[in-house]
């Protein structure tokens, strides 16, 4: 425990970053592109599956929720961050409550983050289209990465939720936003992967069906092996984009409330001789 | 930004409204108007879109969040307010918790703010059945139209939930509240202009879609400049019936509680040479 | 309003009941009424309209958040109360937690509650079945009654929600539970009445409707009057069974606080002059 | 009552369990087997309705308000638990926030609450298929079988959110998440029990109905006795698995407090003769 904590600790080091303008920046990203997946991830389960895992109602939900998940994401600055639309921006520069020279920028990672989210969904849903084996709609690779993306998607936003450096969330409403994940991960990705971001989850029925005498020719490997993966690619992303930036920043606070300390009782000791 | 602080503070000078009732009256006038042109946006969006673009529950939906938003955005003065309803404020005259002259004003208020939603809801989607090309659903006009509407309608409702003279939301939840808006705009006006209320959200999968190589021949024009006017359409509604008298208000709060400690302290001076 | 208050404070008096357990047994009949109206409503209402207003989804939505509902109206005395289910009281029992003599009283009130709401129940949807006019899905009394019924649930939710003496949901989600509240009665009636429990919501599109030139043949008197009424029987309701009991009880604690603060003043004073 | 609370306080010395972590791993195995019963259920009740109660939306909503009621279930001891994931279990030791042994007992026993989650919902659904009288869906034993494990699982969830002992819930929010626990009974068991965990919700509108002269030849011994049964249950399984070693906890804790109290008044006491 003690050498990984080090390890942990210097890789918190090495990534954090001093400027806040643009940790602020890289959150809009990774917000933006938490809802643009989201979003439109059930959209396009909705138009590939032709209407069976998906109605108008679930693109709804999905972009509703998928806004509430993506503000708690990038929401830790201040409440004045979490935008994750221009026109939000523009209002608030308006209204005097931002600088206007944060619009570009903003705009700027927005739009990044709706590319890349929608470079995601591609990913999930699209590739299957151009594989080799066209009889199936979930190839083994593409399922593997289905997994490692849902998953990725899940403890990002469970580490947002849970973050002891932020608390986003009042205190005791966690298990309704966790509640609210594991919901979006199913409008927007439950078509492929089935909701099997659990290994438990997945291995406890088909042991079941295999103990009933139900023959299981179901790989064992994807649904098991890629949550895991899929977990170490969300703490990566959490950590890289928003964790170690919130860890430094509040050990930062830290350290100067020390040194005012130190600096008020130097004052003090000197200011005693003098009486 | 100092020139920009002070136009906006003569702004707020010019228009802020003096009268109590008057204001309470605004509020409920701009609450029921979102509440109509929410509910019977959904209505309007299942009949033109034949059952595609909404179901009997979008409208539950609908009508049920939309009464949340548009409480949380006439709430401001006390709990007595943010009737919306006629029946409502007619109840609490019955119970003597407000008084009977209330009612007549709220009515009609009330009954003003369902006109003019109405009217929206019409601009929205009847406007392109009198349009010249009848072919296309949806003109360049009418979608500029509506992406205005669309935008203003969540300005609208973001300024409200996060109006740091109101606090209607309790802190944490506002992430929460958002995700209802841009799910009650979803269920309400998501049929014609397809959540393009965000420039980001269209532009990144626009650019990811050209880039890989399907032709796009969909106006860039009308999804990126009609929110940032849309935008400034929904800080000048929030502003002219809900923003400015807040302000005023916490402005006068201030001045009153300065003016008491004066009084106070002149008390004292005088006080003082009498001993 | 002098006068108006003087009439509502001896009709407080005059139906407060003293019995605790009588209260109780009074709130659980109304939560059980209010439990099965809305679900069981939505159940007839999928029946009745064969499937256009309503799916197994609509009616697991109405039980849910009708359960929400009855248990606010009726948690008032302590969290111990609001069952609403023999099965959830003889529980309690069974751990301790309540006596056994509540079981047999609390099993007759939730009863007798869902023996109402069942005919409340048959009264909006199955009475117009045996109405003179079967060409009509809706006649006129039939109408009249509905919305007398739906302005009348409202009512008795809004005013358990705000109730000053109570306090039953957290301050500043009260918006969220009125839309609650909206959504389960358009989940549950919003068949036949189309959500015209508001006659600000109803008047605002008619008015627009016969300006912009289409006839309106619909009779303007049942949606406009009939909330009214509701209101007034809403009133009635929640006064009778839950609001003059709270109301005695906050009065019975200040009366009880005010006379040990004479009991504690008059022993001072005694014990003054002993000194 | 003496007596029951003497047997009830036996009850809990014998079956509380000291270790920590074996705690821990039973609300594990309690968690992850309600999210499968519930998340399962919703899938087999929309496989064996044929579509008519279940769709793709009310399976996304069973497995995200299973999640949140698991969540509130099994997370007594610290916010560090209630992972009901290995991937998630995974996350928080990579992290550093969890100890790297406890990841293979977790595991196990997320795995064994999936198993047995799946088990119950085969002996919901699947049993039918086998029973002797293949022309009617529900067989008596079945449904009273049902009845058992729904009343059981809403017992189960209610004892969770009102525990004295832990308050998972923000006070006030009760309602709100017991309305949940009916949602997500009526998603994943509501196609054959019909919602009937609730003898008072059954009786009355039976007794309606024979009132008004509707032949009833439904038994009238399952829907009443069986959720009394299922009472029995729940109490049991909450008890066993989660309420007896939280009232231990708090116990111990108490205790420790006066151990401490006494020691320190002993210290006072001997250091007084010392002067």
């Amino acid at each position: 425990m003690g050498k990984q904590r080090d390890i942990l600790e210097k890789l918190a080091g090495a990534f954090q970053i001093q400027h806040v303008l643009l940790r602020q920046a890289l959150a809009e990203c990774l917000g933006t592109l938490i809802l643009v997946m989201f979003g439109c991830g059930a959209v396009a389960q909705l138009v590939l599956s032709a209407g069976s895992h998906g109605t108008f109602l679930t693109i709804n939900f999905a972009f509703g929720f998928a806004a509430t998940l993506c503000i708690l994401t990038s929401i830790f600055f201040s409440l004045l961050c979490g935008h994750l639309n221009p026109a939000v921006t523009f209002s608030m520069c308006l209204l005097g409550r931002e600088p206007w020279r944060k619009f570009p920028l903003f705009f700027l990672c927005q739009t990044l983050g709706a590319f890349l989210g929608t470079a995601i969904v591609f990913g999930i849903y699209f590739a299957g289209i151009f594989a080799t084996y066209p009889s199936r709609h979930l190839t083994l690779v593409n399922g593997f990465f289905n997994h490692i993306i849902g998953t990725a998607a899940l403890i990002v936003c469970i580490l947002a939720i849970v973050d002891p450096h932020n608390n986003p969330v009042p205190r005791g409403l966690e298990p309704f936003t966790v509640g609210f994940v594991v919901l979006v991960i199913g409008l927007s990705m439950g078509f492929n992967s089935g909701y099997a971001v659990n290994p438990a989850r997945d291995l406890g029925p088909h042991i079941f069906t295999a103990l009933a005498g139900w023959a299981n020719t179901f790989c064992f490997f994807v649904p098991i092996c890629a949550p895991f993966l899929g977990a170490v690619v969300g703490v990566l992303i959490y950590q890289l984009m928003i964790g170690y930036h919130l860890e430094g920043e509040v050990q930062e606070k830290q350290k100067e409330m020390e040194e005012r300390f130190k600096l008020s009782n130097m004052i003090t000791n000197e200011d005693v001789p003098q009486i």
